[in-house]
């Protein structure tokens, strides 16, 4: 007979392994596994003092501080599914998220509520504040003390093809999966410390709180990116594994200067989207531990990470599949030879198990045998290195942050005066790429840039709405009558722009 | 639905992963990953064509050595289920578990063979002789390129309260959830290097072959126990982690004297039974890092280990559970509270999945829910942490090999002047324990101690043999008329032997 298996709540495991490791630090504050367990738990009561209950799906819309750690602990405890929001989100991404992902409750915070939207119409009595949890009075509840593989830990949304989000359900085992695969490549030492200062609303940041939990080491947390502290910290030696993005790691090393890191600092680990193989290269002439790697929200964080002894050597690469998982590319329904170009299909029990509530997608995104098609493109090298060449469907990087083309095209086009618009990623220094807007006025109509960039600003997060833009008379097309946006974008960036 | 997970082969992974790290070192020759996994291919295709196939059961009675380790990858690669035989096992001893096994192949070599016993009436045409498979010619077959979780990859034999025999089966999944409780509890470091001088067919040495491909560290391996060479190469520097039995562990610590282990030596897996508290403090006071553990076949090698940093400090105890196992203490049919004394009942995805065809000792050990009575005894302390006071059933453990009272007992019995015999262990400074055999004569019988060593020579292993015997009248009982082998131990070990 088979038997779903299922984990210990690793939080409750690691509080009775080791309870008096360091759990997380945030500023000049720690808190051991121990007090860890003990203010989840608190956090948890207050929460359903406040009507939240197992089997309840609980949106979050928080800024990285201990508060957030406590509230996505607490919620594994209560059984709930926490569906994770990005908050430089607009209030109408928002309100599509909350609604599509028909949650009961939101827990927000005060500085996001205001600028966002008054939830209330759509989750009457439904909103907790996290300033106000902690004055709320404890109410007992039976605590979660396994988590079964397959049950749903949480909901991120991607957009995609369509630029219509969809909500990616990560089980337990997907996460579990995902931190056994990045332990069996990075190791685990006992002065490991993981430095966050990625989005924990992010599967980037989200997976450092379970791995700090599995493996019993420190999250050492920031509320937001800030070169000049996080240098100091690497320098003395705090961290020894840091989660960073293209333009993280651009600004740390732009502000190290002469300085050296500490040797106990091991790696940094280089997700969201590929980096230029100049700054690649300053870090390995510096010694500086990258490690490239590959993974996307519905692989539960990297699913292709460089080993350490490649690091240095195979630049450029996002390295080989985690331990349990697989990677091949398919061109023209085949498994690609060796260095030829096609589209990357993953596999693994960190894949996520599909996108809530969209059939048709899953149908036409997973095999019948696990395999995942990522849109993306890229090849294998002939010993079996990734090397990623483009994101799926153009889709653009900036500062970590995804963008879907399709999805600003589709607010453009709201305009009245609009009769075709394309969104493209430019290659920039600072973010890896901009987005740039280009757009075909209908005839007889005048569109200001202004217009657009106001149209945009008021319904999309702020990193989405196109920094340059672009007027012109026709966009270059397919024979099947598609945007061609590659074309844009070399077009762009080669200065062959009319 | 539910579908069985599965594992990639974790040697074809390991070796795509990192090819050229070291997998294996015996005495001056090295393999790495890469080249391991070509000598096991040429192995599993010279035992398909000697008639090896997928599904079958075969025996492996060997020594430790790389030809060793070659087959037992190549039957994984294979698909067969491998029955580990204990070379000390006479002839009788083999015999039983190889019928009732119903393996149908034995490999073994030249220099076991003749001493134990003309297999080929059992198994015509079976048997494979390590020294004669290289010299077969190959061919062709399916790789296992996935293990299925709940597939059976190993049969070790356990004796147990009956004294017959139970083949325990260890699934792949036993394996993979140990190895990973394993590096959960002690980290995984990139100059990892794990000696290997405990006997591969038992689980200790087993287990340590699984670790090292799903880790990516070599195994240095020992043909035979040798203080002076292993001590040679510790203080060198060239493992950090090795696995011990308390005999071994006292002779290393007898034979460093005064020199110092290289600082990279950061743990003695120390499993096998209980550790005298004095050689625990020797090894403390040298700073020499012992790692207690708890463990038998069943639970696929330790389920309980202490933690680095508990190491020093909680001396006497083996520790917490692994990350993924659970353990309890039972007494009266309720869980005991913390410091009183029961059995000690264990959980986990590294737990067996029963003996094979022993449906009624199953029934007994299992409960539903999946936890396993061991017949231990032992108690919790307020933190958690496990104290074993006493091994099942009278079990005696002698330089890391578990002798069962039961068994020895059985074929004392069989002397026709015999009226009751016990076999108890008693402490041994050298050997942990040793067994005394205690007998009663029949009325009119006079029974030489030779003739009782002489049958047991016959039948049994040599470390199971009584290494001395006591002649009495009566043996104590309980009510039940059950001979107290323990309150026997007290009276031999306080001198109140009359």
């Amino acid at each position: 007979m088979l038997v779903e298996e299922t984990l210990p709540n690793w939080l409750l495991k690691r509080a009775y392994l080791t309870p008096d490791r360091i759990a997380l630090i945030f500023n000049n504050k720690k808190w051991t596994f121990k007090q860890l367990k003990e203010d989840v738990i608190s956090t948890a009561k207050k929460l359903h003092f406040a009507g939240v209950q197992k089997g309840d799906r609980v949106a979050v819309l928080l800024k990285n501080h201990p508060n957030t750690v406590m509230i996505i602990h607490a919620l594994q405890l209560l059984g709930c599914e926490a569906v994770l929001l990005n908050i430089r989100l607009q209030e109408k991404e928002l309100l599509f998220q909350i609604t599509d992902s028909e949650v009961k409750f939101l827990i927000t915070e005060e500085e996001l509520l205001p600028n966002k939207i008054n939830f209330h119409s759509h989750l009457p009595n439904a909103i907790l504040i996290n300033e106000q949890i902690q004055d709320l009075k404890e109410k007992e509840f039976e605590y979660v003390t396994e988590f079964r593989k397959n049950a749903v830990c949480t909901i991120m949304y991607t957009s995609g093809t369509t630029g219509f989000p969809k909500g990616v359900l990560q089980t337990y085992g997907n996460h579990w999966s995902s931190a056994i695969g990045n332990i069996l490549n990075l190791g685990l030492q006992e002065n490991d410390a993981w430095l966050t200062a990625v989005p924990l609303f992010h599967i980037s940041g989200y997976s450092i709180l379970i791995r700090s939990v599995l493996y019993g080491i420190p999250v050492i947390l920031y509320d937001k990116f800030d070169e000049k502290r996080i240098n100091q910290d690497l320098i003395a030696g705090k961290a020894t594994i840091v989660s960073v993005v293209t333009a993280m790691l651009q600004r740390l090393i732009d502000n190290l200067g002469e300085r050296e890191y500490h040797p106990a600092l091991r790696c940094f680990l280089l997700g969201g989207g590929p980096a230029p193989v100049t700054l690649l290269k300053a870090c390995k002439s510096k010694g500086i531990p990258v490690f490239q790697s590959y993974g996307m929200t519905e692989t539960s964080s990297q699913i292709v990470t460089l080993s350490p002894e490649d690091s240095l050597e195979k630049i450029g690469s996002a390295g080989k599949p985690l331990f349990l998982s697989e990677v091949k590319i398919i061109t023209d329904n085949k498994i690609a030879k060796p260095m030829e170009i096609g589209e990357i299909v993953v596999k693994g029990p960190n894949v996520t198990i599909g996108y809530y509530k969209r059939e048709e997608t899953n149908e036409k995104s997973f095999t019948r045998d696990g395999w995942f098609y990522t849109g993306d493109v890229g090849y294998m090298d002939e010993e079996g290195f990734l090397f990623v060449i483009d994101r799926r469907s153009d889709l653009i990087i900036s500062g970590g942050e995804n963008i879907y083309p399709a999805e600003v095209e589709n607010v453009i086009q709201t305009h009245p005066g609009i009769l075709e618009a394309a969104v493209v990623g430019i290659t920039d220094e600072k973010w890896g790429q901009i987005p740039y807007g280009i757009f075909v006025e209908k005839d007889g109509w005048h569109v200001e840039e202004q217009e657009l960039q106001k149209l945009c600003e008021e319904q999309l997060a702020k990193f989405k709405v196109p920094k340059k833009w672009l007027k012109t008379t026709n966009l270059p097309k397919t024979a099947s009558n598609k945007i061609m946006r590659r074309r844009l974008r070399e077009m762009i960036e080669n200065n062959e722009w009319g």
